[in-house]
């Protein structure tokens, strides 16, 4: 039976990038001695979520995969205790500015950099004046746990994610996320219609997802937590509140996983002919 | 404010189909006098779900879409009553069969026919014994109220089902089903499934859905219910138990699914030229 131990991080940031590092260290030490292999921090977990205001000032924290000091840290941590670690980073590439995830192996190595492809825009949100619409496509990743299928935080509510990755050859979503209050309208929780698109995305496609949400107050806006773990039915195995910190740990059962997901038959009846207007630009 | 009232219906079936229709026309009526203007009624609600077994002799069934009786009934009824019904039906055209929906105006008309694009095969679900793959395409329903977006059962559990409809201008799908047990394992419930693939949909598209199942025992298979109707953030506004008979009505406000939908920003940031594979014969 092949089963894989995961784990997402759930806390809060500052804009101290020494501290929140070794804050992230500190639980992916906490997961790996749990017996985690893939251990999931939240989105750009190197600072505040910037994105708040528009400041030209600020691309000059991106950095190439190269340099990057999270993904530096996150790299000596990877090989040290032998788990994989997909790391969120704010990419620069020349000219071009990217919401990137370098997949790094338990040896420490970067398997490669998935850049974002969905980049939302609204109050409290303004990705897009940062970030350039990701041009790597989507990425799996073959572990020795499992192949890994990653999109990062606005990604994961597109339906096309989930399943590009699933005909890819993904296992397991993950996705490390910053989400929270809408300055727009203080009475909008989007919290619950979050979890129900991911969970949405594991029922039809029959695979475990495990998303990791940062927690805490940044400026006025509030970041809601409700980071979990889901199996490939959609039913939570793991999950933490809006305010909880620490670690979330699962065992997956992936031939479970691939035998229900052959005996749902889901992608033996897919009708690609029929999709046309998916692709289109409408 | 664009406010309409939608109805869901949920009952059991017997081979009686003069039975059937007046159950299922006795609550068509009662939908209408509680305001609902578009009324769907379970998928082949003519009979028991013939899909059990494989028998020849069951293709004497079908008829045309001018002559089938659970659409003439449905005809007459929708014209009385002011009322749309997407009226699900066993198709035959020449040689060929299909599980198909006639979406009925609210004169009696048949405004066209869609065919059931996902066929599923599985014990006690033999439907590509009976069924050819639908050669319609998806199809979305211009009416007074709004523009309808229908898939039949199997159909739901597919994100491109609701992708696609809602590119052709869906402001609220509607899925007309026929699922309960699985005779391959006693064990397994998927009702929370089959809800969450869909609530996953209005989540992930910001879109109203009404769900119409049908419940009883036949011939040791049992149709769960579970009927719903949720607005465009996934709450339920409505639902049914596993064995509840009835009518759920819920009145959706069109033009706050409209705006909140905008708001999201999921349409205007999709990326159609990384989803090629989705259209590939992978």
């Amino acid at each position: 039976m092949t089963q894989l131990n995961v784990a997402a991080l759930q806390l809060a940031f500052t804009d101290d990038i020494d501290e929140n590092i070794a804050n992230v260290s500190a639980l992916v030490r906490e997961a790996a001695s749990e017996g985690a292999k893939v251990v999931l921090p939240p989105e750009l977990f190197e600072g505040l979520y910037f994105c708040r205001t528009e400041d030209e000032a600020l691309f000059a924290n991106a950095r190439p995969v190269e340099t990057h000091p999270a993904v530096l840290a996150m790299r000596k941590l990877a090989a040290e205790l032998r788990v994989h670690i997909p790391t969120s980073f704010f990419e620069a590439d020349g000219p071009h500015h990217y919401n990137s995830l370098a997949m790094i192996d338990d040896r420490g190595e970067v398997m490669g950099v998935y850049r974002k492809s969905h980049i939302p825009d609204g109050p409290g949100y303004s990705e897009k004046f940062y970030f350039r619409p990701g041009n790597s496509g989507f990425k799996t990743w073959q572990t020795p746990g499992a192949t890994l299928g990653v999109g990062i935080c606005w990604d994961q509510w597109y339906p096309e994610t989930a399943r590009s990755l699933m005909l890819m050859g993904a296992e397991i979503l993950l996705f490390p996320t910053a989400i929270g209050s809408e300055p727009y309208d203080e009475e909008l929780d989007t919290s619950r219609m979050w979890r129900r698109a991911m969970i949405g995305h594991a029922a039809s496609n029959v695979v475990p997802v495990v998303a990791a949400n940062r927690t805490g107050d940044e400026c006025g806006q509030t970041f809601y937590g409700h980071s979990f773990i889901c199996n490939e039915w959609g039913d939570i195995l793991a999950e933490f509140g809006a305010t909880e910190t620490g670690v979330l740990t699962a065992t997956l059962d992936l031939d479970a996983a691939r035998r229900h997901r052959a005996g749902f038959g889901f992608f033996r009846d897919r009708r690609p002919e029929l999709y046309r207007r998916l692709v289109e630009d409408i």
